[in-house]
């Protein structure tokens, strides 16, 4: 089974963390079976952390873990503090494959999202 | 003339900071002239300010500016703080039209997106 795990970087407003359990949602019922499972995790303030995210993701049968940042620039979250998250769990468990995705920042895409979204005014 | 003035948070780290000076680039080109102008601000960290980068669009000839939030969730900074900033300049410039578009994070294509990055690996 190969899960995704949207990891964020979590907030103290709770509602900003429902977003991202939302978008999760949306990702999930979008890739339409793609993924056995599709959650998310945060880096700080909110739960679960990235670890737990990964463990659950296992624990659920996951053999294979792509962990998707949703971040806007390659800052210290993305270049050190998600890679090192991410390695404590592959100590845990090395049978089962956990790749980390590009950072949505760094998607080629996002400039003409943005342009949709400056076009609908 | 018609600006868009791509607004993120904006960083201690330069080179963030930087990546948001490209995306604007990419985003002019993209746009392929649909603006007279595509620049950035920042609401912290980081020049030109909200104000300085809109008053630079006017002064270089912006009749309307659109201003997109560079931004993934709808907190303080999307709710409160980039408007508050946008106000200030549409009272100093009330013949100039300045319309905030969504933020980046409500974009419905967002999914889309992260699904494409997620299956890159």
């Amino acid at each position: 089974m190969k899960s995704l795990l949207l990891v964020a970087h979590g907030s103290r407003r709770a509602a900003s963390n429902d977003e991202v359990r939302e978008l999760a949602t949306h990702l999930e019922k979008h890739t339409n079976g793609a993924y056995g499972q599709v959650a998310c995790a945060f880096l700080d303030l909110a739960e679960p952390s990235i670890p737990d995210g990964l463990r659950q993701a296992i624990h659920a049968g996951a053999r294979e873990v792509i962990v998707l940042p949703y971040f806007l620039s390659a800052g210290r979250h993305v270049v050190t503090d998600i890679p090192g998250e991410v390695d404590l769990v592959r100590a845990e468990y090395p049978d089962v494959s956990i790749t980390l995705a590009a950072y949505l920042g760094a998607s080629p895409g996002l400039v003409e999202l943005l342009a949709g979204l400056a076009e609908q005014d």
